[in-house]
């Protein structure tokens, strides 16, 4: 760092939470924040009513004697009281611990316990999870069910609260405090399919400027006339920030409970008038196919971002095409932020002939500002931006996890870098592709096999349900290819069958050594392929058949 | 400021200038900066190319032995030239010092010697004004001339260079260094029409967020769709950011260089299809001017963004219905980034009855997201936005100045605010609207007369060329209205007219005690009435006529 010895005269406030949904109140009062309420109605109301609420819970939260820096857990669904909860613990300084209840009960207990979270805020829906795992919690003191008097579950677990009773005629302004920029304000853990979960602690400073860069026409492009339906949800990586950008924004926000069917979201994507839809590739797909078998369409519609997983050309095509929707590609991890790239309708993008614009659609697309993206080589060097090197990922800046939380391995932060365990290639225009994950790549005499790349080929064969590539040992390659294949019901396949299905497709020395049918495949809590069990299990398959 | 017990994991990153264009470089390489030439021709290039010459501008400035921390001063138009200076200056952690060729001699040397300038880069249309002052200038080292060695003017100059040939041949990348985000970028001063100049000198953090707030849809709305004309200076309050804030939205860059004509702006407009103007009302009335003499329009301008003087209602609607282009109020100045305030074409006026929406056109708009204002009464207690009620206006947020450059004076800047100097107010949903200068406001038996109301009014005269309002001494109610008019040419007007065609429109004891019929007022180097002057002339003015 260059040691200038004249600094700015300019004002020293602190980059803060509370404030974009200060400012939302005051410029964009009256725009929307639309429930659907798992108490079974539609709830509305605007951003002032929000930040007076907010302010409510905040007094509510001093009086628990929650102090600055502690952990604040969260099991809730995307609702307008989750997004209270995110400003009013901020807010005064602690921290929002969101807690993803689809984990497994063992995982739940083990991160609420490594957190020290001390209170549990808890929607209907998962108060019954939380009464099997409370004896697994002693520093818990106590939980609030997320509803109203009138919904109050009977239920078993300790020193329960009312979250409408506990927020209900309290002072509708807050003392907020200025909060040091650099101090906690949210924890997600993230779970591999390895080792216990870790956490990822975002500072305010990290989420201001990642709201600035989500808001901006390089990333979301969310303005005070879009409206958004985040269906990624609040308790895995923050809703990808959505309860920030949003106020920033002044978009309107339409959260939808506890609802994922297709005909759910095209309700209210209808009634709502939505614009812009965030999720993961299966949901968009649940969409199209309701949408498909009921001959409906969405007319309001512009954008669909797509994160957590590849984006299927398929996908891309049947939106543009059936729907007139762009399918923007999201690239981005829990210790990301989690948004980094992307790739939204641009004139360098909608200039294109389709099949080459689908192309670009299925890249990660490219880093907004305050972020940057290399790949490396195993010692950790540079390699070309060309468009065919592959290297890992790496990522940094403002928004970049430095490390996990309480915990000291630092092999995932070399060099003032995340190294994110992805490998990519990355063209001359900086549009980014995850080929591979790290550890999923299979090095087979001494060069590299992309198991996503195979695996995303099989998914287009109509008779396969699912399939996954690993690396498996070989007396003369080190690693070589297997391929495991769940057929879809009713349907049958033969070994020669699928070869033929890839051959011209892949590079001839990709070809898969053998071809194995399996009745099912083993995933983590959130639906993630367990490689390393299948690894585990066949790692000498190769070897046994051969000798 | 909460002190929290535990900071967040987040990569500590430095917000610096140099990034901007480091980002524009990648993500938006090909996109165009359009300069029309000093030399008389058109140049164009992309921002890759300014990233490359900003990089070969750098290494000379480092081998010319400039510091960090150093003032480097130019006197220069808006040019490709000049937005690589900007960040090369800032780049290598030296401090990118604009000086305004249009205030007086004796300002423009008294501001390169406080600033401690020692390399002045200036363009050729200034170099003859240096020529006369460089006798004052005994810290300079030496003057780099904006152009090529073709166009190499005959000069007195001492140690002259020629820009061209100072970054030729140097290698095209640049090692930069990261720079405290707190250490000085850019340093403006600003001429009141009282004492010295005053610098105000910002840093890189806030440059950077200011950047980013002014690519908001909040506040200019820059995309990369944009084609961005700035007809505000880079040598006056860094072009309202527009060099910053144009690479982070990947907009094209249209460059007026020293063109300022009615017919230069329609040429350009039309041929490099311009959508977003920045400029004072001045400029868009000499604009319009010459469409109307000419019969032409300017089919891509969607909007122009205005400040620096109160939005005439009259332009306003003029530029909707004749042009179809949308009247963007802008409040700032030199002290607040400059921008704070806007009132962008949002639902919530685009959605009013045309009269309203321009009655919201002539106010200032709202704050952006980072920067919050206030009235305060004479106390400095806050007053109540209920669209009625006069104070001084107080600004803060993160771009906002905290004291002025080497200057001990700390009165514009009490508790954490910036005291404006106007005198405003803010409404229930934020609208601001600068009522007066809190110095040219008159006092009459306790109460506020606006000066800039009447003279607002007087405008709309058809026979009034300028008019200026100014409290003189009243033997009763300590201060009444004067009202100085200058009539157009070939007119001629009488005071009893002037009363009558303010009657109805200004409240009874707001009327003028008397009408001066003047052949000039007198002004400072940017244009501003030096009213302070006219009150000394006439402070007795009432008093004799009285007695």
């Amino acid at each position: 760092m260059l040691n200038s010895p004249i600094s700015g005269n300019t004002m020293q406030r602190p980059l803060q939470i509370i404030d974009l949904l200060r400012f939302a109140a005051s410029r964009h009062a009256q725009q929307e924040i639309v429930t659907c309420r798992l108490e079974g109605d539609t709830h509305r109301y605007n951003y002032s009513d929000c930040f007076q609420r907010s302010a409510q819970l905040a007094d509510a939260l001093a009086e628990l004697g929650i102090q600055p820096g502690e952990r604040v857990a969260s099991l809730a669904w995307n609702t307008y009281r989750h997004m209270e909860l995110y400003y009013a613990v901020s807010g005064i300084g602690s921290v929002m611990h969101t807690v993803n209840p689809r984990l497994f009960s063992e995982q739940i207990s083990w991160i609420i316990n490594h957190a020290e979270s001390q209170w549990v805020f808890v929607d209907l829906s998962f108060v019954a999870q939380l009464e099997e795992i409370q004896q697994q919690l002693p520093k818990v003191k106590g939980f609030v069910v997320m509803t109203d008097r009138a919904h109050m579950p009977e239920t078993s677990l300790n020193n329960v609260l009312c979250y409408e009773e506990l927020i209900a005629g309290r002072p509708e302004q807050y003392p907020w405090p200025d909060v040091d920029e650099n101090s906690a304000a949210l924890l997600c853990y993230t779970s591999g399919t390895t080792g216990n979960p870790k956490g990822v602690l975002a500072s305010h400073r990290a989420m201001v400027l990642h709201a600035q860069a989500t808001v901006s026409a390089d990333m979301l492009d969310l303005r005070s006339d879009t409206v958004l339906m985040p269906m990624v949800t609040m308790y895995h990586v923050a809703a990808w920030g959505a309860p920030y950008a949003g106020p920033l924004s002044g978009c309107k926000l339409v959260f939808t409970g506890d609802k994922t069917s297709g005909s759910a979201m095209a309700e209210i994507i209808r009634s709502e008038q939505v614009t812009v839809g965030l999720g993961v590739p299966t949901i968009w797909l649940t969409l199209h196919n309701y949408l498909a078998e009921n001959n409906l369409t969405v007319p309001s519609l512009k954008r669909v971002c797509v994160g957590g997983a590849a984006s299927p050309v398929g996908l891309v095509k049947t939106y543009d095409q059936q729907y007139d929707v762009y399918w923007q590609p999201i690239w981005g991890m829990t210790e990301t932020g989690p948004l980094v790239h992307s790739a939204p309708p641009q004139a360098d993008i909608l200039s294109l002939p389709k099949e080459q614009q689908y192309q670009l659609q299925t890249t990660a697309g490219r880093p907004v500002f305050g972020v940057e993206a290399r790949i490396v080589d195993a010692d950790n060097q540079p390699l070309p931006h060309d468009g065919e090197t592959r290297g890992e990922l790496q990522v940094r800046g403002h928004w970049i996890a430095t490390r996990y939380f309480a915990n000291d391995d630092l092999s995932s932060f070399p060099d003032g870098w995340l190294a994110t365990g992805d490998i990519a290639v990355i063209d001359s225009k900086n549009f980014m592709k995850v080929v591979d994950r790290k550890k999923d790549v299979i090095k087979s005499g001494g060069e590299w096999i992309s198991s996503l790349d195979i695996e995303n080929i099989i998914s287009q064969h109509p008779a396969v349900n699912e399939s996954c590539v690993i690396g498996v040992k070989h007396p003369k390659w080190d690693e070589r290819p297997l391929l495991l294949i769940v057929t879809k019901p009713g349907e049958s396949l033969d070994k020669e069958t699928i070869k033929d299905f890839l051959t011209g497709k892949i590079a001839r020395w990709w070809m898969p050594d053998d071809v194995v049918f399996v009745d099912q495949l083993p995933h983590t809590g959130t639906g993630k392929l367990v490689k390393n069990e299948l690894r585990r299990h066949y790692q000498n398959y190769l070897q046994e058949k051969l000798s």
